[in-house]
């Protein structure tokens, strides 16, 4: 299997992606092909005793930076490592794509370069977040700030058949993000989309409000990308703030950094059950080849999960699931 | 001052409520209208006795219940004691009202019974939520699922009054709530939202994106009712579950009991400062009369501190400051 990797997408690239790409192409038996500035690639690998081994480069001279407009990948950065990356996955030069650059330019080259399966109507990010009861997914996580009732019915189907393929999850239970779990509940999109899903072949258990999202009650929860994405960062930013805060309070003095000493193994059970890089990157989902988008702040680790990611996507079939289902 | 009290709303009436009525006659300087069942108020009052004094009881037979249609309140149920109270309200008998009851219930009495600030389009549930760095005010957090941009602008200017007015705020920052920070993020009513919200004559300071929302970067957060509801309850549901998760790590052994010890202190204070109780009920803004909204859970001492806060909004006014401020 060939993985395609962006090497220059990230807060931490190149680096940390050649790290992950060596770790890959040593443990999970693929061929990695490296997408970037080949001089880079190759005085970074040098510099840092990596073996590029098992991996081929491409050379893209352009990177797309913070204040490019993501629309620009299509055009003016069409030379970027993340352009050339998503042009070699379309014609067929690997299996999957993997990158850790910006979401917004992932999502319009995968859409306009790769190009969306046949009946899919939006291209879904659709991320895997911890809850007390094990992963889920939550999907659209930002792709599509305004959404219909079909976009919305048609990202259970997609994130049913990821859980379902990939996670292992028999009759994944799909919910609907809305604001009360009686079926007439929410705003006109909410009214419209219960109405669908409930038709759906796909395992549609109704409702699930915000409050019961952290609990696991659902297997895949299915939002716009708007309320989806609102979501994702109040998990994270409150999340993040409630951590912190437990931080400083064993921070105080000797007695309660003594006191944090029996609570760590504890603590850090609870932090790893709450990171969710430990479920490898985003899938794009919806798009016709394999798109993996990465945390913007991936290490080699995250890589290396998201490129078995990857490549689990392209065993297991999804796509072809996904194509099989949609009824066009 | 009177404030009609709503003794049968919430999960812990009437006694909790007649408490926390006794409590606010004798400490705040004002005189109680109690709304109920004659019989019943006085009976759960003298089997727990708690005094009467400066309160007046008005007879209203009936209650709303979980399983009612909140529209019940205008028809059907139109002899319960939130609708008795909102009459009473609406007919200048006493000059606020506090309910801890449906919220829903709560908000289609007060727009029909009580009717709106002329030139308000919607009333707005406007809940007062703790930051890392004090409180802020979110609004819409759940009246109005669907939204135009006027209606968002409207809730920026209530907002800005209320956090002015009532909590002492210099010129309070408004921020939109909204997936990026830049200015043309979002989806077609946060990109009209924003048009309309930078000409206003509040300190309108952009977008916020979800992640910042506990970090306190907004005295007001906007959002339309659908986000505002999945953020104060993602809000809820977060910090629910990892206070719960923190607490079975301390609770696994005797070392881990004891270790506990020596954090309560700073636990208890992160406990208190999560706690919105503490900042009063919701008042619905856009109403012509001052309607607060108690927290469902509220026990006597929650409400005791809505019915202060009711008295604060009349006093300092917020109603008049409403009217003059919305141009019509």
């Amino acid at each position: 299997m060939r993985i395609i990797v962006d090497a220059f997408g990230g807060d931490n690239a190149p680096l940390e992606i050649i790290k992950g790409c060596a770790e890959a192409a040593d443990e999970l038996n693929v061929k990695i092909i490296l997408v970037g500035s080949k001089e880079k690639i190759e005085k970074c690998a040098g510099e840092n005793f990596i073996s590029l081994e098992n991996m081929e480069i491409k050379d893209a001279p352009d990177i797309m930076i913070m204040t490019d407009h993501p629309r620009e990948i299509l055009k003016e950065k069409s030379n970027t490592s993340m352009a050339v990356g998503l042009k070699s996955l379309a014609e067929g030069e690997g299996d999957a794509f993997v990158s850790a650059g910006s979401t917004g330019a992932a999502v319009i080259g995968a859409s306009f370069i790769v190009k969306r399966i046949k009946g899919i109507k939006r291209p879904a990010i659709a991320t895997v977040l911890p809850s007390n009861s094990g992963p889920f997914m939550m999907l659209d996580s930002g792709a599509n700030a305004d959404c219909t009732a079909e976009y919305l019915y048609q990202f259970g189907l997609m994130g049913s058949i990821y859980m379902n393929r990939i996670m292992g999850v028999e009759s994944p239970r799909v919910a609907l993000a809305n604001i009360g779990t009686e079926d007439t509940k929410g705003d006109k999109l909410r009214i419209e989309a219960f109405e669908k899903m409930k038709e759906a072949s796909y395992n549609f258990i109704g409702n699930i409000e915000a409050r019961d999202i952290p609990l696991g009650c659902a297997d895949v929860v299915v939002a716009d990308g708007f309320t989806g994405n609102v979501i994702l960062k109040m998990y994270e930013g409150v999340a993040g703030l409630l951590m912190h805060n437990i931080k400083m309070i064993f921070k105080k003095n000797k007695l309660t950094m003594l006191s944090a000493l029996m609570v760590k193994g504890g603590l850090k059970d609870l932090k790893k059950r709450m990171d969710y890089s430990e479920f490898g990157g985003a899938p794009l989902m919806g798009i016709s080849a394999p798109v993996i988008k990465a945390h913007g702040s991936s290490n080699a680790k995250a890589i290396k999960n998201a490129i078995r990611q990857a490549t689990d996507y392209v065993e297991k079939n999804v796509i072809n699931a996904i194509a099989e289902n949609i009824g066009v």
